[in-house]
């Protein structure tokens, strides 16, 4: 297909096209004369992912470009790719107290069997629980063992849905799928928190005249 | 106690305290002389909240205020405080597409029993689901269910352990355990994913010689 296909198929403005090829992020199609050249199936998945990780997670350049590279690098083992693609995802990947990440480390004990000491999540776990310390609100063995438990189970049926065989597509998968879905999975639980709310306390259901009513 | 009390149990610098009790955060300690008062208990919680607002979830002073006006109003409800907080807690509070939310109401038929289309959580599982669309990653009907399910069962938990009785405390309890626990839940989400997908591809385990090791 020609560049005005990708622009057509993907949705994006040709000017955003052009930047990414420019910038290296999107390969080269093939050339067909000095002004033209030709794309595949693979510009424009690549061009979706881009689009997702910088539009719709938020990535500047800088970091989508990390990802990317990671997820390029034939040398580098899948779940190493997804351990640094998921460092490169981090609210602040350039995090590492290199203390050990000793409350990451004692929570582990009380996620519940499975969970290992493995990086670079676990450096987030400690920077999180570091924060709950602060605010006064430590985690109890109760909250751990059931977030253990039911993440797990969370996990599992993200994992079962992972591509198989193809490299690419499972980091991809599993890069857009750990990004995009963390704000629906807080979502679901604010809902939870509020309809578990609502029947503990005098109901307050939204009328059928529109969401408005229930503000 | 004195301001000087509040700092040594607070931990936060005088300059910082002052300046909330300008800002009309803090409410004024009981005056003893023309340049004295003093404050008790409830300062120091408030203290302990505006800080994790502001420092540790990392709200702008605008949105803090606006919790904290919803905390502070006794004609509103447990459940009402509850929604607005969590509003004033959202990404975007000033989202509100005003379409119906249908993608949240058309989820919430999956999520399970329990779940109703309340604001507004709706709005931010709503916008939520339109950002894996764009990104080529809508949700399955299987991964709603499971979501739904999981996270019923951890808000259920969290629930359980809402003080009772004291309004405030109940609220300030929701509110904190709302923000400050996302990042947990996400960290033990992606640590979970890690550890599956060593268990599927060759494992690469953290060796007891440091957190290094590993990367």
């Amino acid at each position: 297909m020609l560049i005005s296909d990708l622009v057509e198929q993907s949705g994006l403005p040709l000017a955003r096209i052009k930047f990414y090829l420019r910038e290296g992020l999107l390969s080269p199609g093939q050339a067909t004369s000095a002004t033209r050249a030709t794309y595949d199936e693979s510009h424009l998945g690549r061009l979706r992912l881009i689009h997702a990780l910088t539009s719709v997670v938020g990535l500047p350049l800088s970091r989508t470009r990390k990802v990317l590279e990671v997820l390029d690098d034939p040398r580098i083992s899948v779940v190493k790719s997804l351990g640094q693609a998921i460092a490169a995802l981090a609210p602040d990947p350039a995090s590492g107290s290199g203390d050990g990440y000793p409350r990451a480390r004692a929570a582990i004990e009380f996620l519940g069997p499975g969970y290992t000491p493995t990086l670079p999540a676990l450096a987030q776990l400690d920077q999180a629980l570091e924060a709950v310390n602060r605010g006064g609100f430590p985690a109890t063995e109760e909250r751990l063992r059931v977030y253990g438990l039911h993440l797990w189970a969370i996990a599992q049926m993200e994992l079962e849905g992972m591509p198989q065989g193809d490299r690419t597509q499972a980091i991809e998968y599993a890069v857009l799928g750990t990004a995009l879905y963390e704000p629906v999975l807080t979502a679901v639980r604010r809902l939870a928190h509020q309809c578990l709310a609502a029947g503990q306390f005098p109901p307050e259901p939204v009328g059928p005249d529109g969401p408005g009513s229930g503000r």
